[in-house]
């Protein structure tokens, strides 16, 4: 039995808590969207809270884990889907929350503790012209640093990539599980190994990231007569380079009714487009909209909602808030996270949405990948077993679509790739020797030090 | 013969000259890059120049020219090189320089009058936090107007694509050849009939086009020890939607050496790319450089270059300024302009430039299509005959290569397409019945109103 007791005298004056209920609570994530991982995951708990306020306060706390063997799950807003953040093996719950100071802009570059809210960030950004390139739909929650290193996908996509598109995350400071715990400044390719690394390799206590100058959004919901016509006009959008745009999202007639705010302005049976334009690309995208049938039925500014508690921006009805809406309703669903091919996209599209309408309500994102557009897919999947989610996935794998499972625990099973990138695996061996930070995360990684005590 | 002298009369509170080295200065461009076109344009001329200050001044030219059967060919900053504002049948040279006043912007939107030359609207744009997102090398003599109805493609394209890509040309005032003329308002689709058709199908008074948050540029000059491996990084570099750009050249080894101001900074024998890239992009770029091999060996800050008429920006080394630049050393060479295919393009730029590198120079701008990139191509080529060109260019259309023909006159010929695109001859035949605005230029027309006065 780890020596929590121990830790809890040495770290006395650093926030601790042990409330159970509190225990429970924070070792969640968003995970349950996945019966799967629901089974997995469900009364995982750490043992002990620590909340750190500063750098220094994050070493004592890795140190004194270390000393005792105690493993360290690190934890931003909790807005993860795939259990990121719950420890699998007990011990010490990092809550970086408390590490939330904006630091500086310099030449476009943000640097900014790890905790922030996104949302915060990117005010602060803004009020000095930026704005920053990505954020997850859970922007009201989430962190900079549990964006980086759970997730790095989402709005902003369909311009800018991912957050693994090089030049997208400029760098770190990482707290390292060395014996002693050290403090390592990584910038450029050298940050790779802990970019969406669940926390595994090391806590970021700091991240730079390049930010785009502020643009005044505008979210805007267009319908369609049929999924078809909208997918068309959003992947035509998308490649119109005029058109500056943060988001493009395309709904089948299912999902709009489960949008409140938006349900009454989509008509039954109408496909809908929610996007994210610059008020200069408005008469652009009007003039297409209407060249390919769409009809704008809602229109607002984007900041503004998302400054206002009571109003819902437009993204927080896309990416994964998409299954979120719908599961307020109706729990009987879950999700996938599909990439579809750059050539011959909708044809791919039609050939998994028509064979499983019944059983998939289709939701696509816009993106580019590498300097090509293509659409990300993140279906509701109505759920029956386990069985069945892999005989979809193996469907859609069929018709050249990539899956991102999104039902599995480990980093490299999540990925398009089956694999971590890069030397991940390298340097996780050297910074934390013991296999101590997010232990079963993981997949290939095995210690090289023994971890007995 | 036309009544240039009850003109005179008629108009004398305008600005009017006919000093003839003054007519044969503005009736020309830089058409003489073309040895052909030089041959055929040399020596044609405007018989009087008007200069109005107020689109109230344009109406009266174009109505007393329409009363007396003068044509009316429009100039701004004479920077074309397809004999766009060289009269072919004489009559009025409409110099559009006088009407050069910012009107505003709004949403991000820039109204401005169009005889304004970029560099000025550029900078005056600036200063209120935005920029053009598109100029030409020549921006620092360019206009709007001619920018829009005598090219529209340039710095910038690596990212937003060219003025013809839908969003980038918000909409246009125009005095038309009409009884009377009239102006029209256009915008959206309505404005593409006036969008590079070299003024024949009205005459520009007022431009609109969206503008870009405005960055800090970073012009970067890079060197590779051969054209293969700079071409690739150029590429990639273009994929990199993580690193913010507004311009990637790529020339062989034969061109630095006549660059002015860069020729001592590169080895002889590399290849160099130049480029303009956002301060926080810079650390990607350096990194992604390297990687291909690749050294930075010169760097400015590109608004203050541009700012200083002792410095050249590098954008004065790209595009059509390659030539130009050649051209100040070597009057015995021309150019060609070229659209590499989407797919294996650095095949088929090796399948041309391989063969023909003792006769051409190549010269490469990375860009955007539609949403997808490949790459311009503009390479010197060493003059010997008409028939050797044509030569040429059947050479590289066999391996997918589009031609942009800079050696013929008429818009149609000058085409990818060799086609006027949209509706523009129903909209030339409704606004210059006579055929009075630049006549000889749109092929495609015949007026359908007879032209006897």
């Amino acid at each position: 039995m780890p020596d929590i007791a121990g830790l809890r005298d040495e770290l006395a004056d650093i926030e601790l808590q042990d409330d159970r209920a509190l225990l429970k609570l924070k070792s969640r994530d968003f995970y349950w969207y996945s019966p799967i991982l629901k089974k997995q995951l469900d009364g995982k708990t750490a043992e002990l809270i620590a909340r750190p306020r500063t750098e220094d306060e994050v070493l004592r706390i890795l140190t004194a884990c270390r000393a005792r063997r105690v493993p360290v799950t690190v934890r931003g807003g909790g807005t993860g889907n795939y259990g990121q953040c719950v420890p699998l093996e007990g011990g010490v719950l990092l809550d970086m929350t408390a590490m939330a100071a904006p630091i500086a802009i310099v030449d476009g570059v943000v640097e900014v503790e790890a905790g922030a809210k996104m949302i915060d960030l990117d005010l602060w950004c803004r009020d000095q012209g930026w704005e920053l390139k990505l954020w997850p739909s859970t922007k009201r929650t989430a962190t900079i640093g549990g964006f980086v290193a759970g997730g790095g996908a989402g709005v902003g996509g369909i311009s800018h990539g991912t957050m693994r598109e090089r030049g997208n995350f400029h760098g770190a400071r990482v707290a390292t599980m060395q014996d002693p715990p050290r403090i390592l400044d990584l910038e450029g390719q050298a940050a790779n190994p802990v970019n969406r690394t669940y926390g595994t390799t090391g806590v970021l206590t700091r991240i730079k990231v390049p930010l785009t100058p502020a643009q005044a959004w505008r979210d805007v919901a267009i319908v369609f007569d049929d999924f078809t016509r909208a997918s068309r006009f959003a992947l035509e959008l998308t490649h119109s380079d005029g058109i500056p745009k943060k988001m493009c999202a395309v709904f089948d007639s299912q999902l709009p009714p489960f949008f409140k705010g938006l349900a009454d302005a989509v008509p039954a049976g109408k496909a809908l487009v929610l996007c994210a334009i610059t008020p200069a690309g408005m008469t652009a995208l009007k003039e297409l909209a209407a060249e390919h049938g769409g009809r704008v039925v809602a229109e607002q500014d984007a900041v503004a909602a998302e400054r206002d508690p009571e109003l819902t921006p437009f993204y927080e009805y896309c990416w994964n808030h998409t299954t979120l809406q719908v599961l307020k309703k109706d729990r009987g669903v879950t999700y996938l996270q599909c990439r579809m091919p750059f050539e011959d996209t909708l044809a791919a599209l039609e050939a998994v949405r028509i064979p499983f309408r019944d059983e998939i309500w289709m939701h696509m994102e816009c993106v580019r990948f590498g300097g090509r557009i293509t659409m990300s897919a993140l279906p509701v999947v109505r759920w029956t077993s386990a069985e069945r989610i892999y005989e979809i996935i193996a469907a859609f794998e069929k018709h050249g679509i990539g899956i991102a499972n999104p039902h599995v625990l480990t980093i490299e099973e999540g990925s398009n790739y089956r694999r971590v990138p890069g030397d991940q695996l390298g340097f996780k061996q050297n910074v934390d020797p013991l296999g101590l930070l997010n232990p079963g995360k993981m997949r290939d990684f095995t210690p090289p030090e023994t971890a007995a005590a």
